[in-house]
């Protein structure tokens, strides 16, 4: 854990590894020079066994914290829609992957320092108490000292709590906030910034406590840990970089929070 | 390690979790309390988590050491066919699945013993070195000390004593035998024994180290700490029980290797 | 086509083809002789080429109709759990699965007559528009003269209509059925029949015209052109072969729908 | 089929639809405005159903003729590694993928026109005589008129000759060639041409009857009717339109071949 002292500090977390075989999604060797923890998708909704040791070779490489993108079985659906599995299965699928993670970290000398369930399931977990659950007893089967990374308020960190597993919470850079600090719908206008400069100030405001604009206009204070940065779409890196810029300017330590 | 004193020993190891989903090949449940080492696939020719879970879990109520049967990622094909495989990815391929399996079973308090490469994968290595040189690099990278369970002979078992991974070698309680001690090909009339006393006087045999009749008519001594008996054809499982009667009525002390 | 005349007519369906590689779970040799109609899982949920094409000759051999069992992309949950897929990827994925068995079959001198969705996705267009409209509209854009079969009042049937694919309803010959005519929840004691005679009786009811007992005692009128039995439980196509058998003990007589 | 008339005519084949859910390698939209013919991927090696019915659309769009890309059913190694099928399995695996593509385009208005196999199996029924065999049953078994593309000298050009299909050569724009005619193996110096000039050079050279100049500096004269152009590297797609604005100039036809 970083030391805070008085300097803010803040965590900025990417999705990398997206790969399988020969295809990839993300540029993974530019993110992992701006990101201080990385989230490797694990083989179910993307990520092979060889581009997960390279993806763990780089993150050693830069230092970069590594984490169990962990998801639903759907290679053709990117793990992107709901999956009605039984919570049996789900946890001993997040166990199947978070335990070849950890093993192919080790076998290049990384550790993996902290789960976060990545597209449908992230979402289904926020509201779906069993498979919540799941999740949450995967992470305690495998090593309950894993933090969770999550979103606030979701249930998924209060089970997680209750279990006694360490949680930790997350800020989207490029995502509009509703008055009540929860993200607005992708559907909405104005749901998705694209202006570097304005999400790095963002990023700015969170990590020093200052008050976001929220998208009726009115300040709110959003507090997060992590910031989730993007690296799939173009001109996605430049952001991430922007963001780290900014931070550096602001006097904000970025450090991963495991 | 058995501390084989003056009584013989020998092991007994069989394929099981052969299953995926809703499919499954072998009677589980029943050969865990015939033999004492079991072969658990892993995902990638067959095995899902739920499977793998279970399976870890009636290894330990039946104190039966588990092994990590890696294979080729062919579930349609069953690990039954060559696949070319850069060795690379092979390797990557294997420490996954031995990392799923490591963390599957210390998740219901299990622990992997050894390795044995399954199928296909199992037959190239007896002569593909590129292939048996990544098998013996996952060992290596996830854990030196495990086992690898192969035929005598086999470049991989070389390999692996190259490399300081203990081996162990197997043999085939159902299988004829050529005067050189290599197995009658399948395709060859009397290759394969179904009669179960038969079956049950030949493992006696190996383990007692007395010859048994190679397809010749010669006496052939076989050397194997470890000996194969298959799940998965109708009767399988009583053959097994009838090699292991017949071990118990022979004095010979059926125990892991690992 | 069946001639209904006066005698009643009644068709049984199947489930067949449901193994992956090595894998089964149907004895479908077996089914083939008792049932009218099959439907044959097409690569999603379970099927693969070998399986289809094996299945699509004895289907020719047995004269029994095959329909399209479609299903969501989901071997490890055997379609049997919802995926939240996108309509317009649900439609492509059921034009491939229904192309893919329609020239399977063509190349064995047979034809695919008609529709079956799968196991959750069954389920689901029973009430989810989206889904069902998706099926349908795969069904006009490959051939919109095949039936859909599928449940009596679910959405699914009145989309199809509406669009012009003719339907066809079916009972379960092994569920119990509520007073208002819908299957009683898997949930509920009582809800599967096991006992032969009894499920046979009913089938014959319901091929008469008869009524059946709902589960609240009271008759129940059951109007279906097809009776769906299964096949993949111990003893199920014992319980076919005397559905079978009571139905020409009645005089009715089994003939496909198309 | 084009009129050859007095005018040198050729065909540009590409592969196109090589993505899979997420993923895409190829610039299809660019790609299908350059080629005649366009290698569609079927599901196997690459191609998810919603790919494919956007390729064909984009082929009917760009009146291309569509192909079906026929591969081992291997995703996590774009079907590029040797696969050992057993050639009934590999028949009905082609069946199944042809099928797929047949009733996916007729969705769409379209209609597969020939056969190309890709990858490793491409290469493996160069002369791997039993996979070829299987492949050319496959093509007979679904429509003995769709022609195979394949590469001039190959075992299955010959295989499908005997057995009545119809069968088209090609040469590689950007690949050097020995005295003998065949390719330069990847591993060779030289054996991959990366000018684009040189590549249309060559291209108009094969079109037109001339000698292209061996990787010895010897003319040599390379007959197909169909040349392949690559679009899953940099610079590819601006490769290929290169290609055919040369043989504009050049006074040649660029038209399918079927």
């Amino acid at each position: 854990m970083s030391d805070q002292g008085t300097a803010p500090t803040v965590d900025l977390n990417a999705d990398v590894g997206e790969g399988f075989g020969q295809w990839a999604l993300t540029d993974d060797a530019a993110l992992l020079q701006v990101v201080s923890s990385a989230n490797v998708a694990c083989g179910f909704h993307a990520g092979d066994p060889s581009t997960m040791r390279r993806v763990c070779e780089l993150a050693v490489e830069h230092d970069v914290s590594i984490g169990a993108h962990v998801g639903y079985r759907d290679l053709a659906g990117f793990g992107r829609r709901f999956v009605d599995v039984a919570p049996a299965e789900l946890r001993d699928d997040v166990v199947y992957q978070l335990a070849a993670l950890i093993g192919t970290a080790a076998s290049v000398g990384a550790r993996v320092r902290y789960v976060k369930p990545h597209g449908a399931l992230y979402n289904a977990i926020v509201h779906h108490h069993d498979q919540a659950r799941a999740v949450v007893a995967a992470v305690v089967a495998v090593d309950a000292t894993l933090p969770l990374l999550g979103l606030p308020g979701s249930v998924a960190l209060e089970v997680a709590q209750d279990a006694g597993v360490p949680t930790v919470t997350e800020a989207f850079a490029d995502r509009a906030y509703t008055a009540q600090g929860t993200l607005v719908p992708r559907s909405v206008a104005g749901s998705v910034l694209h202006d570097a400069d304005e999400i790095a100030r963002r990023v700015v405001q969170i990590a020093t406590g200052e008050p976001v604009t929220e998208i009726g206009g009115a300040p709110l204070h959003v507090r997060a840990r992590s910031v989730c940065v993007h690296g799939d779409t173009p001109g996605a890196v430049d952001i991430a970089r922007e963001v780290r810029r900014a931070l550096r300017r602001a006097g904000v330590t970025v450090a991963a929070f495991a």
